[in-house]
């Protein structure tokens, strides 16, 4: 019961602060994150103390030097932390955007115009700096924030959402704009996903386990990232060492993300040239391939995938092949085992190029181009919350234009109906 | 067991067929639409004998007056269907809009573009006429849709949802476009809004009991219109004969829809100029008033409003009246006890004009307009599926272009990170 008076209370507070952080205005929210960012920096040594307090915890409960450095704040990071805040107060204020207008039959004009969400939640685990990146992309957009982050990282995230409230309070802007859960329970996941009346979305960031913790009983709604199996299509009519360099990148560069290749699709015409010199390259970067009955005739030394590879993710340098006749098998074998995130075809064919286009359901589609620019940085929107594979509201890269909505505004002079 | 297959079963059928919808052109989604206005308008008699089923069994369980009306189709309402139809055809084809586009730092080209959001579900009560409407609509933007009817119009449903899938076989386009939910249980509901799967997108049309029906454990993203208590605020500087004919209007019109006035605010400044001339008119159209004790000073003959008063949706010729010092305590009021449907301020001065526009928290803002405005026709979009409360995806009216979402479509010549 004291964890849900808690919560409550910051959906509350996130609320009023929400009304007056929409008509903040862009002077006032740039200001609010450069002085959160001069604090940040302020207050290295204290927040590397309370960092240790984590770091020392984690050991103690045996986490694993990965997760360990991901919970680790540096004086660089911290600065890193600082400076990502400050380029925020760079970017386009996407609040009050005119979306479109027009004057009806009527005689009203109508503007459709860009406003903020409301009162954001975010879930996330043990990376401290969510919780400045977050808090700086809300309070950007105009929306007030509720963050509930790992409990191996809550010392570190006490002190960055400390820093935070009282530097929106030494610029006039309500302080309870930004909300930590501090209480460690994982109830609070449960009750933040029914609060309604206070939360207008919540934004789970983490591994799947925590995506299905939110997504599964919430009746706030919810974006996501559910997983990232993306393919990538080498075309009959690819230009082959096009198809190796993009294909390379988008499995060894970075193959723990969302973005990275998990299964590359080849045309069984140019499977003879091409899938023997991929297949080297590949080798020499220590990736594993798996691939189907038609590819091994060809990598004779490779494992046979199984049925489930195909909807395998692996974050991990493991390939999966398989041969496919058509640009349209191409499309069929994505649409049903794809997660709707980033596919790519190779071809210097403009007919297959525009099929595979159109006919893949997914939030980007590529033509001759490695899957892994699907990315907020990369598509010059300056910083993002994270990827969407959901289809409503926002779809791809989620940053400050994906953190509002719109409201229409009527001007009349008297009309009725 | 039964339903539950019938229903994956629609949900398959619909999602391949979304896959073609897709890609269909404009043309032939057009010709489909004009062929299904032909085959209404042939088969009216059919229609009206399956209606009549409906109808005897209506009467047979005692339905009212009102709800028999709503189910009955006659040869009149038959035709308007049908041109309803039609008109969709003339419509402008939302699927391929280029929101925005641009060239990023290492030269890969980016277009967002708008394409069908998939798969819909629409959930419904008595009026048979959704089922053509809401088909056409889903079909113009390029969505497959599961029909879930109310059960008193199960027969005349069955008949139109037959005559259009018809249709669409004798145009080329999937008859699986169209998918009518053909066995009666109340079960039906609570599986639709779990099959993630196959359903991009709930729909539900009806009364609170339905969308609670629909929203209480829906997996499924669900657009929905919650209720729509809307506030028109007098202005200290309205210009009065502007402002009792605003409310008036946006009150007495047609009380039992969701952009009706529930609550008139007044400033006090104008209240004893105002009020008396205003409860005047609505007297002779028989509106019950209820007053704060404000209120109630000037207008002593009225009930006085009870606290459950500012948070009720009446949908009737009753209205409740509070007083307030300024716009800003109105606008305190409206984000309280609004529904984020649609609000409205009668004022000559700019900066309340301004401040109550920027301030409100609603789907649609207005000045010196009535609420009865917001409405996908008044707006302008030709014909809409609903308005929708909720603050992503779609906010307002619920027209072709809500019923898309969009992808990045991402072109290169060889992009490696």
């Amino acid at each position: 019961m004291e964890l849900r008076e808690e919560l409550y209370e910051y959906g509350k507070k996130a609320k009023e602060a929400s009304l007056k952080l929409t008509v903040a205005s862009t002077k006032e929210k740039n200001l609010a994150l450069r002085k959160i960012a001069e604090n940040l920096r302020k207050n290295i040594k204290d927040i590397e103390k309370e960092n240790e307090k984590d770091i020392v915890a984690g050991k103690e409960r045996g986490l694993s030097k990965a997760m360990l450095d991901r919970l680790l704040l540096t004086s660089d990071r911290i600065e890193s932390m600082a400076s990502g805040v400050e380029k925020i107060a760079t970017l386009t204020d996407p609040v009050g955007e005119i979306l479109t207008g027009w004057t009806t039959e009527d005689g009203i004009k109508i503007r459709k115009v860009r406003v903020p969400i409301g009162v954001i939640a975010m879930i996330y685990e043990s990376r401290p700096n969510v919780t400045a990146d977050a808090s700086a992309l809300a309070l950007k957009s105009g929306n007030a924030i509720i963050l509930r982050g790992g409990k191996e990282a809550i010392n570190s995230n006490k002190i960055i959402a400390k820093i935070i409230k009282e530097s929106l309070d030494e610029v006039g802007l309500p302080s309870d704009s930004i909300n930590l859960v501090q209480t460690i329970d994982r109830e609070a996941v449960k009750i933040l996903t029914q609060m309604v009346d206070y939360i207008d979305v919540i934004i789970p960031r983490g591994g799947s386990g925590l995506i299905k913790a939110v997504t599964e009983n919430a009746k706030v709604p919810v974006i996501y990232h559910d997983k990232g199996l993306c393919h990538t299509y080498v075309d009959e009519m690819a230009d082959i060492e096009m198809a190796k360099k993009i294909c390379f990148n988008a499995k060894v560069q970075r193959p723990g993300v969302c973005n990275a290749m998990e299964t590359m699709l080849v045309n069984k015409n140019i499977a003879e040239e091409f899938l023997p010199q991929m297949a080297e390259e590949f080798k020499k970067a220590g990736v594993e391939l798996r691939g189907c009955k038609q590819t091994k005739q060809i990598l004779k030394d490779i494992k046979l995938a199984e049925e489930k590879d195909w909807d395998t993710e692996y974050l991990d340098l493991i390939l999966s092949i398989k041969m496919v006749d058509s640009v349209d098998e191409a499309i069929t074998h994505i649409n049903k085992h794809g997660s709707k995130h980033s596919e790519a075809i190779v071809t210097k064919d403009y007919e297959s190029a525009n099929k595979f286009l159109n006919g893949i359901d997914a939030s980007t589609v590529y033509v001759n181009a490695s899957t892994r620019f699907t990315d907020g940085a990369m598509f010059g929107f300056g910083a993002e919350i994270g990827i969407s594979t959901n289809k409503l509201h926002a779809r791809g890269p989620v940053a400050l234009a994906e953190l509002t909505t719109y409201k229409y505004i009527v001007e009349g002079n008297g009309q009725i109906r």
